[in-house]
């Protein structure tokens, strides 16, 4: 197998660039600039490939934000809720849709390259809010990535059915560097504490019963 | 309907514009820069688009060129090969997973308009060389962007079973503007006559004796 990773700089997708890294023949990082509002959370991704020793390009593309308006995550005319990432004022983070293009992009640099996996980092927890994180959406990718080229390229998502909480256990074990990977969507210096990803990172920590490294502002 | 339309300037695209403007509530156009060596074709998006009286975008993301590498269509390192449309060498002008990239982008723009459709204008001529062209990799786009957001979005692909010639024979009753489209890849000042969308466009008047109106080189 030859894994392109969508790498974000998270931490569910730093735990997934640990599996691939012991799985695959090969693995590389593809991070994507689409103008998020949380652009801090590249340079924790460039931070993160160095630690982990792995090839990693990062394709900028602020301009995504002028056809992909209203999202409180690339607009700063729009507040960013606090509050639990599950909840429905949280839908105001919605890229509209962020993943397929997102995983078209992947896809294509996948094909540049003779890749013939893409990896992808979606879990349970993201359903409730995100459509596109969704088990039948990440189905109806993997067909249409294959259908896209001659040759054939699979959309692996091994963490559809697990928690976030299961994420940190799984990367604590492949000694990931979860303490160098960014959550919040608020970008300051330190991780806010307050916004949905800082919530449910908290709490995925504590119901994994791994000490979080993460310095919050509160 | 409110149609969002995938749109090069070229012919099968203005032909497509022209159908949804008859058809839709609401038609708009968007155009893509991919990197494509042939830009040219943006310039005459912007005039076909002025004389139909359509709203108009155009994304610019000459960036995807650098994971998108090795096409003739994007890289000028290769040769771009002259014959018909259909032949094996044409697959050097495949860039790798074009259409989900620009279908994607679509469908962002689409949801954040609160458009319900994206007309995409691929045709039957083009399933020999390009994989992303042919109807399975249409209909699985059209499921999969089904499930990217919460809102329905359909992929509207009318002209899968028509040839170029039936093309240019609605295009004609409908009174596109077919003298002002783009197709050749070379993009020079006038169309080349000798590269593969230069030989398929004069074929396509001829079978469906239409008077071509493209100025040639030769």
């Amino acid at each position: 197998m030859r894994a392109l990773v969508l790498f974000s700089g998270g931490l569910d997708s730093t735990v997934l660039a640990a599996k691939m890294k012991n799985e695959a023949d090969e693995t590389r990082l593809l991070s994507i600039d689409y103008g998020q509002r949380h652009a801090k959370e590249l340079d924790h991704s460039k931070i993160v490939a160095q630690q982990m020793d792995l090839p990693h390009q990062i394709l900028y593309l602020p301009q995504l934000g002028d056809i992909l308006g209203g999202s409180s995550l690339t607009d700063n005319n729009v507040a960013l809720p606090e509050g639990h990432y599950a909840e429905e004022s949280m839908k105001s983070t919605v890229v509209p849709n962020r993943n397929m293009i997102l995983l078209a992009l992947a896809g294509g640099h996948a094909l540049s390259l003779s890749y013939d996996t893409i990896a992808y980092a979606a879990h349970a927890g993201d359903h409730t809010i995100y459509p596109d994180c969704r088990p039948e959406f990440a189905n109806a990718m993997d067909t249409v990535l294959g259908l896209a080229d001659w040759e054939n390229l699979s959309l692996y998502r091994p963490f559809v059915s697990l928690s976030k909480a299961d994420l940190v256990t799984l990367g604590h074990d492949l000694k990931a560097p979860l303490d160098l990977t960014w959550s919040c969507y608020a970008g300051r210096e330190l991780h806010c504490g307050k916004c949905g990803t800082c919530v449910e990172r908290k709490e995925a920590f504590a119901l994994a019963k791994i000490p979080d490294p993460t310095k919050y502002e509160d």
